[in-house]
């Protein structure tokens, strides 16, 4: 599992030009979370390299703090479907009527479609960076896993493939579905494969879910 | 403030070429966390494009509880820089004195020289959004604006500016200096210029803090 200058020597830093620029904020703008996919498989080798890719994400420390756990098994995907409905439902309750319906309307998981499906935990304990940058702010820890997640969105998109963020699930029920090491904390689960279409717009906000706030007024000046 | 589309209308999908994956991978072996910065200011309107950019990222929900304090004032930096030294001071007596020495030797914070800075907080109690998402997950409000401060680390880097991320610091400490609105939550403090360097491998691995380790041993399959 090697990036693509990942068996290279150290090279020359690269420039990039103007036309790589604006295809990053193309790629910035088209990204999406997607929830509609295609049964289609991926391409062989395809999750294997943009787990390589995230790997190249920042980390706290140099903690490298993220654990992937590649989910195949007919009977653990079952059993997280299960704790998603469940959640949904409570989630669901605390809901206006109205909002309700287009809630239940928007099919937020792709898991019955995506044919490739992965969680994402956080080891805390691991000795790698020997705790440096994480003794006042632990949460650095799950913020890396959280940007090499962000790594494997952007990836993905430009190999024409969609990813989906699945958060209304329990932790603790996740973590033991996948049985993995006691201490771990659960980030995510995340559907990916071929999108069944390619939206500029965020599907909440076409389904009017919500609109995007102007940037402006998420800035102060101190 | 608008991204190269943002006045657009909807237009085609972009399909995005070997070329251009071969750069993005290139950009993400070559971002780094980045401690040393020349004062040379930022191109004029640099930082409001990239906060811009930030604003494209994923949200819980659609919530975008990404809230950006542009550290300008001589008073709020040197307070900020204070919090650091004495959390660092903290932080250095938990490290073998081996550690300690490479640690107080790795320049940990452009805190002196960084033209720009910033803090990044996150809004639990924003309307937008209307919860949906982080019912059972609150922390994925979090990790929407730790997607945003990653766009912004990629965009600095396709244009030439290094991107440091300080969490040495109290956040509570850093809210008070900020004076920013009852609740919000510190996510971290940025600083962003012109790298002294360009280097393909981190800082800490230079320093040998500590070595990457191979993507495969981060994999289960379940």
């Amino acid at each position: 599992m090697t990036t693509p200058e990942g068996t290279r020597g150290s090279g020359d830093p690269p420039v990039f030009d103007t036309a790589f620029r604006d295809d990053l904020h193309r790629l910035f703008v088209w990204r999406r979370d997607v929830r509609g996919f295609r049964r289609a498989p991926l391409p062989e080798g395809a999750l294997e390299r943009l787990l390589g890719l995230a790997s190249l994400s920042p980390s706290v420390g140099l903690s490298e703090p993220w654990r992937f756990v590649i989910v195949e098994s007919e009977t653990a995907r079952g059993a997280v479907r299960a704790s998603f409905k469940a959640c949904n439902a409570d989630a669901l309750k605390t809901q206006t009527d109205e909002r309700a319906s287009i809630y239940a309307r928007l099919k937020l998981a792709g898991l019955d479609d995506a044919p490739c499906q992965f969680a994402v935990f956080t080891d805390h304990a691991t000795v790698q960076g020997h705790g440096l940058g994480r003794a006042t702010m632990p949460e650095t820890v799950d913020y890396s896993a959280v940007m090499a997640i962000h790594t494997i969105w952007l990836a993905a998109r430009a190999e024409g493939l969609g990813l989906g963020w699945v958060s209304i699930l329990d932790p603790g029920r996740i973590a033991e579905i996948l049985d993995v090491p006691p201490g771990w904390t659960f980030i995510g689960y995340f559907c990916l494969g071929y999108p069944s279409g390619d939206h500029r717009t965020p599907e909440l906000e076409r389904e009017g879910w919500d609109a995007r706030a102007t940037p402006a007024t998420r800035i102060l000046t101190r």
